[in-house]
């Protein structure tokens, strides 16, 4: 596919920059075609000055204009056919399988957010209708409901080049609210970006929605997205990636003139507690089930379990030679790029290096990105002494932590720093037996297990993937699932006004259908 | 009534500090009876040990006993008869009248958010129930609700003793969440801050809730919040204030190890545009109810109109002259405390030297604490150039911009920075003739009123009371109305738990009449 390398500034094209960079495939370490232009300052100003002028006019266009657009979208990018998951694969060393999932997510994400802003009860409608007669003060006319934030800034992830980058989950919900979108390309698959962003502008085009709904810029260091969470028309952040990214933007967005709202999910280690009664009877397929959670996606998941509890016994023994055994058979896969390799080796470097960590299964890989799973073992006194212990490794390893009987499991769990995921896997009467255990994961995590693997999030109204710091920087969202649009709105209230000059959404009959609280009480208009 | 002067730290008093200081009477300059002691980081750190291992059980003590306990505060605060009432008028020199309806409005506040808690909608409970034979991947059983951030610092805010101070609104939304507070009294009254937190002291023992659920330190410079706010135990932060001030404590909660959020209101300038019809029409009224809302509480309201816009013509003239009548023979009266009227006396010298500033109303005040109400005239151009113009002015004075005509006005309208309120009072048709008006200011405010007046905020369902910064730090959230409670909230998640294991709110039975989301369509349990 023919590939531009330019930024996309609203319906126009872009290469004011001089610098260049190329898109590298992991498993040949070979440069690919295409020539990507730096994004300059003058071109991040360019795409938020057409943010902002689209923001009115897109959120005035309505809930139906949005959610036709979000379909259009998914057709759009449907339409580019297996060349866009071949680049994706060529920049990502990802198979082409599970990235023909992935656009089904993809695409699955943009078609759900047109249905939540197609029933619009995301709008959080409250009405309160005047009564003159109140006593001690009369009551006033105000209605409220969720309005757009203006232009949000959407960093691509390296590990979802299209659920999680230009077209993915924060920049479906960002547009579904009605906010204008501005993306940072990630660095790692900027041609895969480019023909997701042109899918897009189509889509823009296609729907006659002003051109500044969305731009795509193209960089690989830190500037250009620092230059976008620092433009004073920027209203709010989406961000996938590491907690050092992630806590840069924080940064950069709380120190501004006029701070904004960063929602950056930076992945955890997410925990997993495996109780002695269900290692016993079921060790064996625990430790599969478990391998191939390790090493799905070459370790490449947010939700990668990365911490395996148990109470050092028979079963536990049994478990950690048998995960051992399917660790140490897996095989070598290329990570997304060598930078990412090369951390995760050094990772492991510091994890071996712990005193009183065992390193049961670690080999070197071959290939230019290649990575091999590993093991690790220690025991509960270790890993609470040791902080690195309690840091994400990203790829796909694990740190299997002894101890010495429940009440020592519960305790390190108190320990935990904020988690995507926790997972208890155990008989509902041993659950049952340890006290506080799950009061204790639900305070530190966003989504609590019983039993199975943390690594596949389902798209859903109920999902929560989000969860303290250091998992994101914003506990009280989910950058999965239909609440994921509530990030992008803020409340405004209309008091007294007559009916004719109120949003449509808000006025006494409503669009037929839409959930609303009327003087307090729930029903549909 | 009998004041100690100490800490309530839980159950229990302390005083380990050495330093003291005493309430002043902003009537007479003089000082009142006790002293009280400035709170030492050792007893910060014993307030919030206590909040954080109460915080499981006060959650789970369940939304009943929490509904009881914010009813049993009021009552508690209600027994205090008006000894309260008089500490408190003599703390801020607000009227007994003024302070009777705040201390309606305070209990009133606490016994909505029994009725939020009990109803239970916030929890926002999803239920998404398992499908094995989805396609491409089985579904999985995935709930979840709204769970209790944890320990929330609060800080009294100096022009609602009690409304927005010990038991306000910040404290009553906190508690209701499930969250553990830990308040901050206001120096300016803390006599009338401990027998409030007395108040709560025994109503948390009414209920047989841990003691942690409540305490209260004590102090007058900055130390005590800063402190707070970074306590590594703090999740969440409740300010009403001023720009200085909640900036200062969102900057110390964005530089922690782990940053947590700031609920700051600090106010605004509330800006109001007349048009003409309206304003030829009923100018003189107009006149007379914004001199009214400008000296209510002395211009101590957050929505305190400080920033009137209209069209120079012979309706204005008659407007502002009528206006300066009102405003210049409107009563003295005292001010909070010293420092707000000096800020205010510096801020009207600092707008009268303002080129092409006319200074129609200013008079000297005579008390120790007095001010007199003050108008100032200037035109839209003087007041874009002039970012001082632009700020809050803390006191009973606000400024006329008049503009060439409607274009220029609308022009202005876009150069407000973020707002509690804006209001537009015209005739319906006269409103919709001036495009894009109503949607600038629902971009800029977190409030949009058609005709009357932003004093006075109704505490209701639909209520907004925040706004883009620097109205607050969090435009996402309200402090004032049910939603308040949302912010001290956040989602997680639970899949796959059998029934006995779920949270009661979680279960497929659910506890009759709860508001739920089931595989994504609404309806009660």
């Amino acid at each position: 596919m023919d590939l531009q390398g330019t930024q996309l500034l609203g319906s126009g094209t872009s290469r004011a920059g001089t610098d260049t960079f190329t898109a590298i495939d992991p498993r040949e370490a070979a440069p690919l075609e295409g020539s990507f232009h730096e994004a300059i300052p003058a071109e991040v100003d360019r795409a938020f000055a057409l943010a902002a002028a689209a923001h009115p006019a897109f959120e005035l266009a309505g809930r139906e204009a949005r959610a036709r657009f979000l379909e259009t979208i998914a057709e759009r990018i449907e339409a580019l056919g297996d060349g866009l998951l071949q680049r994706a694969s060529a920049e990502t060393g990802l198979p082409l399988p599970r990235l023909t999932g992935e656009r089904g997510r993809t695409c699955g994400q943009l078609r759900m957010f047109a249905k939540v802003v197609r029933e619009g009860a995301y709008l959080d409608v409250r009405i309160e209708r005047a009564d003159p007669d109140r006593q001690p003060l009369p009551k006033p006319d105000v209605r409220s409901m969720r309005h757009a934030l203006g232009p949000v800034a959407v960093f691509g992830a390296s590990n979802f080049p299209l659920a999680f980058s230009v077209a993915g989950g924060d920049t479906a919900s960002a547009l579904a609210a009605g906010c204008p979108v501005v993306v940072k390309a990630h660095p790692n698959h900027p041609g895969t970006s480019e023909l997701v962003g042109r899918a897009i502008v189509a889509a823009v085009r296609d729907c006659g929605l002003p051109e500044g709904v969305f731009s795509l810029l193209q960089g690989r260091g830190h500037e250009v997205g620092l230059e976008m969470v620092r433009h004073p028309l920027c209203r709010a952040v989406g961000f996938t990636g590491s907690l050092a990214g992630g806590r840069a933007l924080f940064d950069a967005a709380a120190a501004r003139p006029v701070p904004i709202p960063v929602f950056a999910e930076m992945g955890s280690t997410n925990p997993m507690f495996l109780l002695p009664q269900k290692l016993a009877a079921e060790g064996a397929a625990l430790a599969e089930g478990l391998a191939g959670s390790v090493t799905l996606g070459v370790g490449q998941f947010c939700t990668n379990p990365g911490l395996v509890f148990a109470v050092r016994d028979a079963g536990a023994e049994t478990f950690v030679t048998k995960l051992a055994e399917h660790l140490g058979g897996a095989a070598e896969a290329p990570m997304l790029h060598a930078g990412i390799r090369s951390a995760y080796e050094r990772r492991l470097d510091e994890l071996a290096a712990v005193p009183g960590v065992e390193v049961r299964v670690r080999d070197g890989a071959v290939g230019p990105c290649g990575a091999k799973a590993a093991l690790l073992v220690t025991d509960a006194r270790n890993w609470t002494g040791q902080e690195t212990l309690r840091e994400e490794v990203f790829g796909p390893a694990t740190v299997v932590v002894l101890c010495d009987d429940l009440a020592e499991l519960a305790v390190v769990a108190g320990a935990l720093p904020g988690q995507l995921t926790a997972t208890v896997t155990g008989t509902e009467a041993e659950v049952a037996q340890v006290p506080g255990l799950l009061a204790t994961l639900a305070d530190r995590a966003g989504r609590v297990l019983f039993g199975g693997f943390p690594t596949g999030v389902d798209v859903s109204s109920a999902m929560v993937h989000g969860g303290p710091y250091p998992a994101t920087t914003d506990s009280r969202s989910t950058s999965v699932g239909t609440a994921a649009i509530e990030r992008f709105t803020r409340p405004v209230a209309w008091q007294s006004f007559p009916q004719a000059l109120l949003p449509e959404d808000l006025r006494d009959a409503g669009p037929a259908g839409l959930w609303r609280r009327v003087d307090g009480e729930f029903g549909q208009a």
